[in-house]
């Protein structure tokens, strides 16, 4: 093709490269969600039909791009873990972020009749991104163990807020009641007050989702692969549907080492 | 809300703030749009239902984001241009990034059945994008040139590549017919053999879409907008629909000085 | 050469690249100067020897590199100002940084016997550096006018700091009086206790130094240079050694339009 | 201090931080050193006298740096190893290059008359600066590695080279002999024509200079640091002067494992 006079403004550009040898982290938020859910009426503190969307639309997303490992989500957010030896778009910063907020944002929209066939979009959700890089295994299990911490005490707190709008108390006396308070007092009153043990709740609230591929496993463990999963921790899985193949769904612990010792092909 | 042992790997997360006081260009493209057109048979060389329907998600990016002074498109690709004095999210460049192409693709996907309601989507459309920061309103426009005259270039040799093959060449020989051509050999051959006159084609194919906001204008003006567009160049204004209000979809020459001169408010 | 297995490792070199069409200022700083300062039996408030030396490598530093427009000196600190054409070095902003760090701190070290004859370095000087882009001469402007109001804030504030100190106060008692006080009160205090004149002190303390290209001006004014600055402002100018030919160093009011308009070449 | 209307210029100051939990090499080189070397009758191929100004330099660095872990140097060019967990300056980029080019400077011009007592300096050799981040311990061997196998296949050129050129050779002869040659033809070419067994030439010249500290050993070695080196490969130890206490100089093999499992100091 013939060149202008004007492409010297090419020039401008200039191209992060995200450091070769790194695990990469791109982690999606959702943008004004609180409004969202609003919107949509959204079941406090949780509505398990949108995390079930999140957790569609990830894996959507495992399905474009190879090089994804492992991601982990958790209310509006999901993180997607790159293999470190990745050359995927020459590591490109702008270009993985972009790809990867595009593909979750398009299917969460395409899929959402599937998820919520009575509810119309009254606006549409949209989502930020951004890259963060980790040197070793180990910051890298530390980023997964900081979101999982993250789900836990959110949950726990938001459990315990929405129990007590729901007997009665304003947002404002809800907040007041919670404010420094440690984990101990919040399961107490969980407990005690709404008959609530927490530790029974649904893992998914309390543990987040992890998502894997299957096919990274031994021929012979694919028949059942939730065996080997379930040994990891108090898990529950969500068999995916067949749209999904070669990737399962986990709701378990993976701050200790049970999770990497049962899944040492995420890292290796 | 309590801190975890794991919160030190925040550390890790590296902003790039984009230069204050330089214009920001934010541009999409499609990914493997060659595989999406083909996948959903797109009108060659131009669908202009496609273009049509990425001027609008570019309308919705601009009413979601009031920083945004302009947009230009062609083909599969949208540029936006950010006031250079704006500091929407702190000018984080993957905050930007991610949130346009996220509310690009939100908008391309769900009103896909608006455009073409009897095609499916067969496979979902992504887009990637970047930013690129222009120092002045000379590098600015000299980008823009450049992108409008990439259209131009474009256009013309599709319109040529696709009248050969229509006229019964493989796809080689319309390539070799107009390997090392120039411009005037292309429109003599279009001319010629396939009567048409290049000028007089849809100045949305030879001009791109330039986007921009009628509310920056006088009053008195905001009657008859198309007016002042027209002594522009040779534009052919699509009246906006009523969903995005407010802004206009010109087709016109914006090279030369008179679209700047016409449009102050742009650059101001 | 013969390459070895190892050049793999060159990957992981992630060069920035300093915008282009914008001003780019390299500003070096003393590091822990007040020890050197100290260490060396600088004259307080201001050691006009040790200014001199700065302002003489910066001129060392103009000579070897010849992209250098101006550059502005106080204190400790020099900032450099390279033509916003500039390609020296692909505007590579490491290898910018690095070499005229390098450059400074071997002159002035170099130099350091010149300006001190009898002192011996004690522990030897080194300078830090950074870079910033501006992209419209505006804020390169504006930046210049931080960096000369900061002299005067700066000098005005030490000025009456030893004044008193000299009178007999202890350092915590001379900060305990200047604490909140303005620029009126510094003055007046300077005049009424201590006979100084403030505006009537040696422009170079007020001003800071300017150093600028000769040969950039006209050949017939080159012959009386220093007459064309007077205009400017209070100025007094110090004629450059024979080693710094082409070079002037100016101790003027750059904040007004004066100077800009006796300088047009400096942001031509 | 009283802040002026300009200071809004610092907000165009981007700072880059270092990724944490990396290695950090920042390497220097000389600046147009072939005719720095040649306007100081630099020895060919190799100024032994200039090398160790190089290492003493480095030595001076270290002592006033404690983060650096150890040095690699080679001719004209010096790597600085920060420890990865080194929160030194922040890890700010500019910060640390522009620091350690300084320093080094300052050294290598402040005591070229100890190690050149007979030669004035024509003019100020200066350095360049980069900064590198290896994400484990492996690239950073690596690195190491590759610095290493350069020293070798440089010397070897450069000593039949300047063999050849002695002998009677023009440059140009020199080069087109050597050209596309092997190491073992190099090898038989010193041997047979020149009398050089190249593997009995100063282990300097071929492994070049490894810098690192004493004080991180077990008390009871210190007495015999040298000892201990010896067992890693062909060492010859240079005892750093007085000046340098607590730093050793090597010149042996670090490719190999031996050296690490002798210093396993340095990576921990």
């Amino acid at each position: 093709m013939a060149k202008s006079k004007w492409e010297y403004v090419k020039g401008f550009e200039q191209e992060e490269i995200l450091l070769p040898g790194c695990w990469i982290v791109i982690r999606l938020d959702g943008h004004s969600f609180t409004r969202f859910a609003k919107g949509h009426d959204f079941v406090k503190p949780n509505d398990v039909q949108a995390l079930a969307l999140m957790d569609h639309a990830a894996q959507q997303v495992m399905k474009e791009f190879g090089d994804i490992r492992m991601a982990f989500g958790e209310s509006d957010e999901m993180s997607f873990i790159l293999n470190k030896a990745s050359t995927l778009y020459g590591r490109r910063k702008s270009k993985l972020i972009s790809l990867i907020v595009s593909c979750f944002t398009a299917h969460y929209i395409h899929s959402w009749g599937s998820f919520f066939p009575t509810k119309q979009l009254q606006h549409l959700p949209i989502f930020d991104g951004r890259a963060v890089c980790y040197p070793s295994d180990r910051t890298l299990r530390d980023y997964l163990s900081w979101r999982q911490a993250d789900t836990h005490i959110n949950n726990q707190y938001n459990t315990c807020f929405w129990s007590l709008v729901k007997s009665g108390l304003t947002g404002a006396e809800a907040q007041d009641t919670l404010k420094h308070t440690q984990a101990d007092f919040k399961n107490e009153l969980l407990h005690s007050k709404f008959g609530i043990n927490y530790s029974k709740l649904d893992p998914r609230l309390r543990k987040g989702s992890i998502i894997i591929r299957q096919g990274k496993r031994k021929a012979d463990e694919a028949g059942q692969p939730t065996q080997a999963d379930c040994l990891a921790a108090d898990s529950v899985v969500v068999v995916a549907p067949a749209a999904s193949k070669g990737l399962e769904v986990l709701h378990v612990d993976l701050i200790q080492e049970g999770f990497w010792t049962s899944h040492p092909e995420i890292l290796r």
